[in-house]
């Protein structure tokens, strides 16, 4: 505990062969299958509001290509919608968010060589745009009132505020030992402190944004989510199970200490759909317009849809680097840099093994929502 | 030449000893001589348009403590304002822009720390604010249409958006060998090209901040400029020849080449106040509202008013370390890294050599505009 997630929650900056822009397959996927809902929305928020400039703020967007993506499909549904309705296209103001520690430098070093390839593709005249930098948790306020048209968030919203405080004792002992996230060995009072944690912050999520959004707002949020009800027993514990399961491997050799494994737990949770719908109905300002679950190999390269393994080994690798782009910071602080390797080789050991047994699969939720009339 | 200015030109990012955060004092003082003017500018902007959510961008912000006073000290003044005309205070949302080598990161990194020193000593609610990067030359346009109240911007218009280019003849030959800035040894073609390069720039700068005006909207400006008439006269033709000196020197020890030094021009211009005016007047869009101009020691850390040198030899490192802090990018990308020690190491004693003749001083314009009625 302690761990303040706003400092060390960030994904890998740079370019490198471990950073998250180069490691961020799973992410670039759920982009692609959530665009029809958020083209949807956009479309629909434009036909609303018809503003002269537009104002489109990404929550997370974290450092690498699927940054822009989502600022160039913006550029185009928006572009595209006013011409069918015949009007001048509007500016439009782009909000990239994340926290501090995500890598800003890196997204804004590389913004003009996606402009030139962007002016390129088009072959013929954008609408002006604007790009620019939010730092913050999205679990608060960001931006003025009535300030924002449309929020878009991929790949975030599972990443709780902070680890549950009900992970150990009033006293501080810890209560979630050898795990790192909930499982079926998690008491329930534990459990019930992820879910709680869950609640508050999409409960401030949803209501910071409804102060930020203006006439005819609307979100499209996907998040990984899961289908199992009982929330120990989703796909998500099967996969920081194995993580956990690395880890106290290492604490038997002597390579980390049983205190620090055991006090160590993610600031995550997957919910069912049946939570989200709860959240939003008790915070009553928004609508849910609509609702897709997408299933994502765990291995982000692994685009079959059968239940076939081709190469588990492979994906043990491939599902091991894409974990450890969006959560080396926090293992990193917690154990130091020195593990990483060892970590996520046994990891990527693991993963395979586990895929032999269930090729398992993430659950993307995408859900669209507007502003109750 | 051949250098792009927006992925050179930015201030030494970071803390440590060489950083800009740590040696920018001159600006410091700039911005505590311009602060009655910003605060009656804001006073005005406020009252014209009375928002309930205020958007205020400084344009240049580099990164250190110098961006956050300039945050603070509006919060404060738009909040007192607010009071005083018994109104709830608005919301403000700040744009902090420089060019996108600018180290963002480290703003975004240290802006909570601000926030809590901020919020101890004002002991009192501030009113929400939020801030935000924006990465781009303000050379051009940053921001929607009439989307921002009041722009400030401190010691940045004296740099250019590009070295001009008369500097070299038409099939590339250098034609201000020796200098890197203009001096009594320019040709007047290549004082011309920097005295057009400034025209043109300013005038940009003008007309983009003229679009992203709202109504009422103002501007506090502060430059370095000169009082001399005849442009290579000036205090910064000193300044800068010192330096060239130094790299001459270099030249003739063999540590540098010729033709690298020779090609080797500063992209800044130091305007008189009447080419200034001459360009507000012909843009045609803002009326000069105020004008004053501050002296202000080369030697940041000598706060006297006298012509008196008290230590020639400090004085001249601490010129060395202030310039270093704002060119240091700019050399290093033309002569490399491993020169800069010995570079500035002669630079401060050139200086020292210099103000034992004559203590110079800046000349920083401030000037406060308002869009023409």
């Amino acid at each position: 505990m302690g761990m303040k997630v706003e400092q060390v929650l960030h994904m890998v900056g740079g370019a490198g062969e471990t950073s998250y822009a180069t490691n961020s397959r799973v992410q670039e996927k759920a982009i692609f299958e959530a665009k029809p809902i958020v083209e949807e929305a956009l479309r629909e928020v434009y036909k609303t509001a018809l503003p002269e400039s537009m104002v489109v703020a990404d929550l997370g967007c974290s450092s690498g290509p699927n940054t822009f993506h989502v600022v160039f499909e913006a550029i185009d549904i928006v572009d595209d919608q006013s011409r069918r309705l015949g009007r001048p296209p509007p500016e439009i103001l782009f909000f990239l968010n994340d926290l501090p520690g995500n890598d800003f430098n890196s997204i804004f070093q590389s913004l003009e060589g996606y402009e030139v390839k962007l002016k390129e593709e088009k072959q013929e005249r954008i609408p002006p745009f604007y790009v620019v930098g939010v730092p913050g948790s999205f679990y608060g306020r960001l931006f003025p009132s009535r300030s924002v048209h449309f929020f878009h968030s991929s790949f975030c919203l599972m990443w709780l505020s902070r680890v549950p405080p009900g992970v150990e004792s009033n006293i501080g002992i810890p209560l979630n030992k050898e795990n790192i996230y909930i499982s079926e060995t998690s008491s329930p009072a534990v459990v019930e402190s992820y879910q709680e944690q869950y609640q508050r912050d999409f409960t401030t999520f949803l209501q910071s944004r409804f102060q930020e959004l203006g006439f005819g707002g609307r979100m499209v949020l996907s998040f990984l989510g899961r289908t199992s009800k009982y929330a120990p027993s989703g796909e998500l514990s099967q996969l920081w199970g194995l993580l956990a399961e690395a880890l106290n491997a290492m604490v038997l050799e002597g390579i980390l200490q049983k205190e620090k494994v055991d006090a160590f737990n993610l600031p995550f949770y997957a919910p069912s759909m049946e939570e989200v719908r709860a959240v939003i109905q008790s915070v009553g300002l928004f609508d849910l317009d609509r609702v897709e679950i997408f299933k994502s190999n765990w291995d982000p390269f692994d685009d079959s849809s059968d239940d076939r393994i081709y190469d588990n080994i492979i994906s043990g690798e491939n599902v091991a680097k894409s974990i450890r782009a969006v959560i080396e910071p926090v293992i990193a602080r917690s154990f130091g840099e020195q593990i990483l390797d060892n970590l996520f080789s046994r990891y990527a050991k693991n993963v395979a093994r586990h895929l032999l047994e269930e090729k398992t699969k993430h659950h993307v939720f995408v859900i669209a929502l507007k502003i109750k009339v």
